[in-house]
């Protein structure tokens, strides 16, 4: 008997922090951990070598004539830093209520079990299920998958065969209501670094001569928002697609209160590009965002020095149809244009996503050629969800990002069916993560539902 | 027969940072090493306890008669990060050519054992010198030198019998050309930290609807200064002391070369105070200063976080007559008047110091009620410069900071003849901080007859 929450339990034990040279056996251990899992349930494993962390490429079911449904999950998870904000350890998984918290719990190892576990349960009940099922889990989506374009190059004619891509890896806004999203977020990101004298210098000898690239770089960032909150970068929103109307309407159905939403954050004023809500913002608008900066002493007491550098990391997330390649340059050349005199610039690219979008059968702006299997699919998740948690599920773009459901649309046709799983208290990418196991449960059901369905066709 | 080449290695291998309790051990070395050393000397040494660092008092010449002289120095040095910038390890002393390298080479115990080397050469000479000399060596320079005020009105009355102070914690600006400093920048430092929402958030669930607090700490910061190069907070050049025509003649005396300076710095213009030159706005102009900055991820590769908090280290060096409080209050004032919505901001106080002018005898605003033995002083230094570096020294005053100089005129009314011998090439506060031997050798003799000449007296 398949156990879930154990099975979870020993999935999160691997430290797998994919951006971080230093775990390397964390991620070992996890990829090896899945393919360990999947083959026990009779799946056929392959651990496809990449450039950086292989993926784990696992099938079952060998009639061509069967429904082929691609399950997609990501082994890696974020950076534990700051570690000091824990309160439990974030690699070993504990159980408080009905939450399990650990790195990794909801982002994407608690998800991804429930979906495994749906499949053990339908296995289980029907070894010969007539479902061709693919699992595709990768270990650099915390690193915005940069293996995955060449292996999808390379894969691309297998797993076309796929009918839909179907995965757990986007939020839930309530333990009540479920998302099945229809649009994510690109992103593009990249590091700026910001130098004036060639060493560090005593500010007393040297204070009063020359530009701080501290100051530099906060004059540079300071240019790239109005008071407002637009980015202020010209040609930033030149391919912003528009809102439909279903989707405002569709929106309001979540019943968000901006005041609960401000509690959460902690905050007493929103900062939203003009004219839109913030539940509307973080969905239909792109962010030109600062994830880090750094530059001179930053330890305990004082250092009376004038650094020779300072840096930010800074990320846009990019809705449709913006091209990440296009806003990255949109935004380094305003900087390159507004930096002042006496400090030289470098750049560093990190990772890029596309953004993606897919609208749900019937709705006003459905295109007339999406495909009949993937209207039946959206059919069946919708019958599953409104069965499952009594309620019928929302369509909405989502404010994340998985950029490989972009790479997959681009390079094979297919689409997805997003069925998420975590929740806004859930602290991704924050301290002490967590996963609810009540919905773990229900996603379980759901999904065997849903794939049960499929499998019926 | 005392080797201040050998004795020096010593020090600086007592690892003596007085910001960062990780080197108490080190702390305690250099303590009890240069308390041993002047022990050793025939001196009467007081290890005075402080809440931090211990101060060492060491006297000799017991004749109420003689001329006494109080010499100033400090045991402890700056941090030595960024470690993997260091060519030769910076706690274990490494000389290369003329020059000694390592951390506090010379910022000051190069320069304090120049000085213990004289008085050794003297009192070997003759044992009876009728000097009275008190070394006063603080362990607390580096911090701003807390501890310092409450030390001083416990022994004010002790210290106010001596007659002037000396000191070598100032700068030579070449091999060849002696500078007495007639003034000191002070100095006000603290911290701001700014806070957005109330845990790091996942920048595509959370992204657009908030102010980021490295956004909010950089549009406050690029306001601190106009484009032209000045301080930009009401009120803050107000109590600047006006430069006097023979300060700049002496200045233009140091035959400085922009361009070479350019070079040494590493950079193609320069950003000073409009209407000062780069040397004169570093002597006579105060800063409002950028020492680091801090927030969000700054490790390998990328966090796609919206972080909680940053915060930027901030000083300013002042010139007589600011003062560091409201200088500081100013500053303050300013940015919470400019912090944008949707953030808090919380000051961390570190520590300050006044600045210092002393006016050398026979200049057109030296002080009618000048002390005569002050004069004395300065001009048996002027002869001793002359005779051992072949030409005059100047007058000018300096853009570094010895705060506790200030304290001492203002608790004891004494004045210091600062006789600088660190070069700008010695990269004090930086990596690969060296002590030019030579200098060091016609330092000695300097001092060596500066102090003979004030007992013959």
């Amino acid at each position: 008997m398949f156990d879930p929450v154990e099975k979870l339990k020993e999935f999160i034990r691997h430290p797998s922090v994919s951006t971080d040279s230093k775990f390397h056996e964390g991620m070992k251990g996890a990829q090896e951990f899945v393919a360990r899992l999947l083959a026990s349930l009779g799946f056929a494993v392959e651990v496809v070598p990449t450039e950086l962390h292989p993926i784990v490429l696992a099938t079952r079911g060998g009639d061509p004539a069967w429904p082929h449904v691609l399950i997609y999950g990501h082994y890696d998870v974020q950076p534990a830093d700051p570690l000091n904000l824990w309160k439990t350890p974030a690699f070993e998984p504990t159980i408080v209520g009905n939450r399990i918290y650990g790195r990794g719990a909801a982002d994407n190892k608690g998800p991804l079990m429930t979906n495994i576990a749906a499949v053990a349960q339908l296995l289980e009940a029907n070894p010969k299920l007539p479902l061709r099922i693919t699992f595709l889990i990768e270990g650099e989506e915390e690193m915005g998958s940069p293996s995955f374009p060449k292996f999808l190059l390379a894969q691309k004619g297998r797993l076309a065969s796929a009918d839909f891509v179907y995965l757990s890896d986007t939020a839930l806004p309530t333990p009540d209501q479920v998302v099945l999203t229809c649009g994510l977020r690109g992103l593009t990101l990249f590091d700026v670094h910001v130098t004036g004298a060639k060493g560090d210098l005593h500010s007393g000898l040297h204070g009063g001569v020359l530009r701080n690239p501290i100051q530099a770089l906060a004059e540079i960032i300071a240019t790239l928002h109005t008071p407002e909150g637009r980015v202020n970068v010209p040609g930033f929103y030149d391919d912003v697609l528009d809102v439909q109307p279903w989707e405002r309407e569709e929106l309001k159905k979540l019943g968000a209160s901006e005041q609960a939403y401000k509690d959460f954050l902690g905050i007493d004023t929103f900062y939203t590009t003009p004219g839109f809500s913030p539940f509307e913002a973080l969905r239909f608008q792109p962010t030109l965002e600062f994830n880090g900066i750094g530059g001179g002493y930053q330890g305990e007491g004082t250092k009376t020095v004038i650094p020779s550098k300072a840096f930010a990391k800074i990320s846009c997330r990019l809705v449709p149809n913006q091209k990440p390649d296009q806003i990255k340059k949109l935004v380094i050349d305003a900087i390159r244009a507004r930096a002042p005199k006496g400090v030289k610039l470098e750049f560093v690219d990190q990772h890029k996503g596309d953004p993606y979008v897919v609208v749900p059968p019937d709705r006003s702006n459905t295109p007339k050629d999406q495909s009949p299997v993937l209207a039946q699919a959206f059919r069946a998740a919708d019958k599953a969800v409104r069965d499952v948690w009594g309620r019928p599920p929302l369509y909405l773009r989502e404010g994340g990002s998985v950029p490989i459901i972009a790479d997959i649309k681009r390079e094979t046709g297919l689409d997805s069916v997003m069925f998420g799983l975590f929740l806004p208290e859930d602290n991704l990418h924050a301290p002490n993560e967590s996963f609810n196991l009540d919905v773990m449960k229900k996603g379980i059901e759901t999904t065997r539902r849903i794939l049960a369905a499929v499998a019926a066709k």
